[in-house]
Parts: structure tokens; sequence; C-alpha cells
């Protein structure tokens, strides 16, 4: 599958690993190719340079938003929340009807300190104004209730026995999604209907953040008890 | 113990009859007790009368909210959000410092209909709105996560393999409040520290209210995977 990742930090380059691993086709997407790719400090999370990170992982491309955009069947939003809207723009969502684009972004605040908070929630939810302002696009929220490494790695934590929600107006992007989410290894999809329940998964992050408080690891997720 | 159970509602009545099950000497607190008796149709929620649920509880007194605050070591906020913080001074908590407030409430407001939204949220949360109305009483978190029927009986699903989060400000109080829970078969009580965290434990009912919706039971819970 031919795979458009858009961003270039940790989730963007977990999930391009990820992607790059089952066989799938992936450019991941940034704003100014020659500008990251000749950036030589840590990135603003502290991650390494993004250099560093492709020097080892060859088989994925890298693109600007419009390329990554343009290449992919299936996008994945993996910027900065606040940054998201604009970005799809830039990789040509607008244009590009009934394309998949899996939502793994939040909605995160960090300008009031710890704990960070989330700048849409409650009665609306990011992914939610991603549909609005792209209404062709099948969004489907998904990823965005962990850390990175477990996004395609899910057998990194207890054996993989714990749960991964979704959610998406589309019902067949919804199917689509929740198989690859199973080829990841993924034993425990929970699909929760159309995408007002990415109200509820993006609030979850602020349920996450008491977890990975309360355990010291970003290795903590949920599993569905049903 | 002594236990004030302020609510005559599903929450009130399931964990009047868990904790006088264990033994426990429990006062259910109402604003207008000869109202409440009197009734004979179904709550706002469609539960049968109390008066019916009480002649088959005989173990369970019943009093004003005054009545059961004074009874309780230990109160249970098992009010409506909306109406907690005025339940809470009608039972006296600005009178009785140290007081453990167990608050399984959640800040729901249906008013714009279905799903529901929280009326404090992300930067706040009800729990430390009571603790700041109530600076000298000890509040805990805890039991709002789920619905009634597991609260004191979690063996009800799954064997009961699954978790209950709690947090507090004081240390003391959730030490309490952990033990208690044991007691009543929760074998993962996971503490998540202090009172902010009430934010992301509230913002979970969000993310509940999805699995209920797309497994169609209330008997849905997560277990905390670490």
């Amino acid at each position: 599958m031919k795979v458009g990742i858009l961003g270039t930090g940790n989730v963007g380059r977990t999930l391009a690993e990820g992607f790059a691993r089952e066989g799938h086709d992936v450019v991941v997407g940034t704003r100014d190719v020659d500008a990251l790719m000749s950036r030589t400090e840590p990135d603003p999370m502290g991650n390494p340079p993004f250099s560093a990170w492709r020097s080892e992982h060859e088989d994925v491309a890298v693109g600007t938003f419009a390329e990554a955009g343009a290449h992919g069947e299936v996008l994945v939003n993996a910027t900065l929340g606040s940054a998201s809207i604009d970005v799809l723009r830039e990789a040509g969502l607008a244009d590009a009807p009934d394309r998949i684009v899996i939502d793994a972004s939040n909605a995160l605040d960090h300008s009031g300190g710890f704990p960070p908070s989330l700048f849409v929630v409650n009665t609306d939810s990011l992914a939610e104004r991603i549909q609005r302002e792209f209404p062709d696009a099948r969004v489907v929220k998904a990823w965005n209730t962990m850390t990175a490494s477990l996004m395609t790695n899910p057998g990194l934590l207890a054996g993989g026995d714990h749960s991964i929600p979704i959610c998406g107006n589309d019902d067949d992007a919804r199917r689509q999604v929740a198989d690859l989410l199973r080829s990841f290894g993924w034993h425990d999809v929970v699909d929760l209907g159309d995408l007002t329940a990415a109200r509820g998964m993006e609030a979850y992050l602020l349920f996450w953040l008491g977890l990975y408080g309360a355990t010291g690891s970003p290795l903590v997720n949920t599993k569905i008890v049903r």
C-alpha cells in the first residue's frame, strides 16, 4: 500500500518504520525537506535529528507534505494537533476526495504548563474539525490513545493483550483501518462508530496523562473489558 | 465503618447495598425523606420508587443530607454532578474538617442531547471544585469511571480482572479508600496521585460513553495494562 505520513516527529518516524517493516511504500512528509535533512541538532521534543534517523531507515522516502499527500492512498496525520488542518491542506486533501486519513494527533495545549490541556474537547474534537474542513475525506481516528512505540508494535506491552479504539463516519474506511491495525498485531480493535466518538478518544488523553504520571512509563495502555 | 451516602438514585442505592453487605453502618441521605418515601412512581431515571428498593434493604437507614453527613466517617457523593456542591453543603461538610469524601459523581450535561457533554472539563474538574469549596475535606475521586453495578461488585465482569483509578490530595485518605475498594473485591486499584488527575478520570466518561455505545452494555470497564 502507498502510505503518506505527515509529520517527522517521534510519531511520524515510528509509524513510518512500522509501515515500511510491513512492506508498505512510505513517503514521510515535511514542510521543507532541505531544512529537515540539514538540521543536525535534536528536534524540539528531544528526538535525534531526522537525518540521523533517516540514515537507518533508507526504505522510507522523504518529501514535502504535497508529495506525501499525492503519494499516499492512505494518509496518516502525525502532526501536532495545532498544525494538523494546515498540514492536511498542504498535503492536498481538499483535492483528494475519498482519501482515508488516519488521524493520530492530539489537540494538546501546553501553554498552561503541566498538566497539559486540550484546545478542543467535550462538545467537539480535532478529528471532527478535520472532517468538517475536508468533508470528502474519510477520517478515521486511531493511535492517538497511546505512546508511539506501541502503535505498530503492540506486543511490546503485555504480549499485545490490550486494546485500540477507532472511530470514523465511513464504515468501509473503518474496516480497512481495522484490518491494517490487525496486520500490525492488534488483536482487539474496538470500533466505536461514528466520529463523535473521537470526543471520548481525544479526552482519553487527559486520562492517559494520569496513567503515565502514575506508572512513570509511557508503555501503558488500556484493555477494554466487556 | 459509619458511611453516609448522599443520593438515592441508582448509584446511591447500589453503593448503599454494597457497603451494608460488607457490614458497614449506612445512612443514605436525601433532601426530603418524607417526599422520597411517599413517592410511588419510578424516579426520573426510570429506577423503581425508592420505597420499593428500601423495603428490600432494611439494613440501610434513610435520613436527610444533614443526618447522613453527621453519621458518616466517610461520605460518598452519589448525587448528580450539578447538585453535588449544594448537597455537600447541606450535609455539613463545611463544618466537618478531615472528613473523607469519595466523589463518585460526573459533571454530566444533557442539555445538548446525545452524546452528553461535561459542564466542567479539561483544565478543571468537579472533584477539584468540591475540594476548593471545602478545603478541609479529604476528597478522593473514585467510582465515577464505571456503571453502578460494578462499583462494589467488580467480579460481575470478567471475574474482576479490570481496574479502578483513584486520586486525591491526601495520601492517607487515598490509602484508606484503596483498602476499602480492595475489600469490595477490586484487585487493581490504580493510584493516580493528586486531584488534578480527576480531570482525566472525569474526561474518561466521554470515552466510556463510546464504549457503552459500541458494546451496547454498561458492563464495560478498562484494565490498565502496564
